[in-house]
């Protein structure tokens, strides 16, 4: 449980007192507001804030297409039609704001997406909490054989064992190292801007982080996809149960048409449509590499 | 008045039926929101929505800097100190969706801005309407003769008649010959998003804009300045006034910090500190062009 | 011809100028460097300034994934397998810099790309030059009858005259008023950034426009797309053959990959994976909606 | 010195074979090419590629201002005045590409600055190399006990012994365990993405980065300057150097207008203004917190 007693109370409170307001309100999203979700063994995701629902989405874009869209009387069509058309800007005028916990090694990776807004804990300013990312056994994979960057295998009894202890151990170690050049008696303790070098890239930091709906959307196809690495992906499936309950056309719009959809290139069309006319393609006469081809079957297999 | 009966009625039903969240409200917020403010002869913004206050700054604030920041009891002083040393981040958690009608020769300038969200209304799926900007007599302004940007005196008599004349009856023909292209008895009439190039840009048009706080600032910091251009400065002026009402402390310390504070060069400060002892100094012994010196004068005259 | 013979004068000498460097040059762009292509009746698009090669994408992507990637000894297929997987980040290590003549309401929409930097002819500044894009005959469209935002038949005979002869004589009495305003015998002269407004939409302005070849390509797919609106397309198209020269292998992926490709949703996979079973699946049955199956049927078939 | 003699041969050959280009060339940046400029104990900064010079910046500049510019006689002048009156486009035009080793708690830092393109070595498919960042005994400064955020005395004698030797036995023992994780005989070894979390911040990175002059010198404005850490300001002061030598117009302006000059809020101009008649000032007469004093007097001091 990542929370404190303290953290738990502050939610209950903030959670026990509705205001009154003139905006936009998403019944499914007020539900998560300010809980805490937990990822991983000592992270979370919690929703501080949002902006607009389903509707902010149709009504922008009606201002786009003004009277040329009155006739689409259903919303959820109008929302499955710029999904399909890559009609981004209406979905970039609904805004979410996240409170999350996460090891540092996942929030390197987060932020390479740049169009969002950040405030993350400074190690600068404070002192680090003594949490550190221990993997589940079930999650200790092997190197990929295949893969350059994927896992295989799930490591088994003794080298298993090994690699936790080690994990374990260098997190507590390095820990108790950074506390003590933080201060010591007698002595004036290194500067927290430089202790903080010490720390590994399991151990848990956190940050506010604000995105639009376009741009959570991309961040969403990109890791909770299946090739993503699991302790990111885990983050990203957790932020896609609340948006499924925020936006629930344009979330589902998105499974459709992102996440469960594929793009295929051109020579990839013109094997499909071959084989449709019932020509037996390989591999040989798809002018596809073999990496392309297996990655079409893969799709239309 | 730019609103019709219709567009009034709609915002009234709107500001009828309060709805509860558990959110942040800022009261001073509430009041704008939906409320169309005038701005130019047919133009307006309105506030469709908003995320935030100013206790949300210091929230994401306290998040950055942690235990550390604990000694901060007045978010005021807080936000003061956040402004004043560049600490942009946490004012990016605040995000304001605007509904503006504005001539599209100044929604040319104001787009320039890229951080922000945009959906403009499309002349390619509807007819704009027959709206034009007419400046007021008063705003009739010569080339200046010392600035090649700015405006000069205002133009008296017959040169501001004939000025108004033209502008009005172009922008009636225009528009006449716009719709004449678009259908015509027995014919198919001119695809709108041709059409539309007849239009001159004093046309109205109008977009949801939707952008941070921070940027925001930097938004209102060169367009509510003395140099930019009227057209556009009256909206940033408009904007100013609900951003006081929004988020107080944040507006009043952009006020000193921003629209009311002057940057000054290496070469300033050292004539400043000279002058501070008591040294007379001129351009010639400041080491400024004649164009800094004249606007150092400004600053501190 | 757009060029006035001084333009053309400078472009000679600034090609008959090589320098040295030791600076990765690509040869295929350097045949282009500072001509004019021809665009529309008065636009152009000119390369003014680039960086990079297919090479250096692949050197950014070796940076990335480190040795892993050595075995990959061919550009093209690096090149390949980057685009494929939506790997941006060293298509971002490419820049170009063009220096464009457009009508405004092209530069209305290219604006729209965001992440770019662009210098704009400022009318503030200057006075714009008597040119106005009058479309060819063939290119008259008139509004389409089954899409709200494209074009349908070409306009014949009287039709088409008149719509020429509209937007002839418009464009000539707003620019002779636009003159008129700013300078009058005995007379101060309107500002030139309120006189600007008296010009209508297919009026030239000029800019320099900068932006990395990822960003590039996003564009090139949305405006060299046969949805786009035929004046945009035709800067895109321009835009196509010099990349098609300066990075053959990435345009090569780009053409495959997304001009060429297509993104099908889980339902649209779910119908294909059916009928290459040798499943009969009509709209019906497919689970899509009339337009989803209607834009199905245009990929597959 | 942190180049293998592969990597120096490498650099050798590069700078050896000038070619030819019609492009703009920067004699001050060809002579820094490619060149590795150490920083801390195993980094480096290295240019890989530049466009432009201070004269595209005025060409650029001068596309916007187009023909009311030509009195500018003078390109210092024209930057100067760019400068000065925060027009940013223009510098927006040059762009750098730096190949960068750093730390990668200073890479934390240095990234969350948006607006750049980076690619970053992957310790996804790669294996990082040993090499750690320990500071030299002269930066083990101990917590500043007047700023939550700096550094004060530097540590002596036994103390800084003390930490020298944690920050070296930590990063030998986490590196020893990250290479027995990631293969032992006879075990499959754990994943890299896995393998990499035991590795401390003060572990060495790499990445490009390319970023336009305006976004760069934003960067060094922050970095450079004397708030910050100094683990990254020594990155930004090698930067400068070689930014000086590309545009030595516009580096001089920013030197001027923006690492040598200050931001006072109106609150402080206008007791500049009194104490310039020659009235005694305190704080309790200024209007202004004691903080903002305080660096009030550091600023005319």
């Amino acid at each position: 449980m990542p929370l404190t007693p303290e953290q738990q109370a502050d939610i209950d409170d903030l959670r026990a007192t509705p205001n009154q307001t003139l905006r936009v309100v998403a019944p499914g999203m007020e539900d998560h507001l300010y809980k805490a979700y937990d990822v991983l063994d000592h992270g979370f995701i919690r929703v501080i804030d949002y902006m607009g629902d389903d509707n902010a989405i149709c009504q922008a874009a009606r201002v786009s297409y003004g009277k040329g869209t009155k006739h689409v009387s259903q919303n959820e069509g109008l929302i499955r039609y710029l999904m399909r058309h890559w009609h981004s800007t209406p979905f970039e005028m609904c805004e979410i704001k996240l409170h999350v916990k996460l090891p540092v090694f996942v929030a390197r990776q987060w932020i390479r997406h740049r169009t969002a807004n950040v405030n993350e804990y400074s190690a600068r300013y404070s002192i680090l909490d003594r949490e550190f990312y221990i993997p589940q056994p079930d999650a200790l994979a092997a190197q990929s054989t295949q893969n350059n960057q994927g896992r295989g295998e799930v490591l088994q009894g003794a080298e298993a064992e090994r690699v936790l202890e080690i994990l374990k151990s260098d997190s507590t170690r390095c820990y108790d190292n950074y506390e003590a050049m933080l201060s010591q008696d007698d002595q004036a303790g290194l500067a927290r801007e430089l202790a903080r070098m010490n720390l590994p890239a399991n151990v848990y930091t956190q940050w506010y982080w604000k995105v639009d709906l376009h741009n959570l959307f991309h961040f969403l196809r990109l890791r909770a996809d299946a090739h993503a690495q699991m302790e990111i992906r885990v983050y990203a499936e957790a932020i896609c149960k609340v948006v499924a309950d925020w936006v629930p056309f344009a979330y589902g719009a998105f499974e459709d048409y992102r996440l469960g959809g594929a793009t295929l290139s051109g020579k990839a069309l013109d094997c499909l449509r071959r084989m449709l006319k019932g020509e037996e393609v390989t591999q040989e006469t798809s002018g596809m590499s073999k990496g392309e081809w297996r990655e079409f079957e893969g799709v239309i297999g």
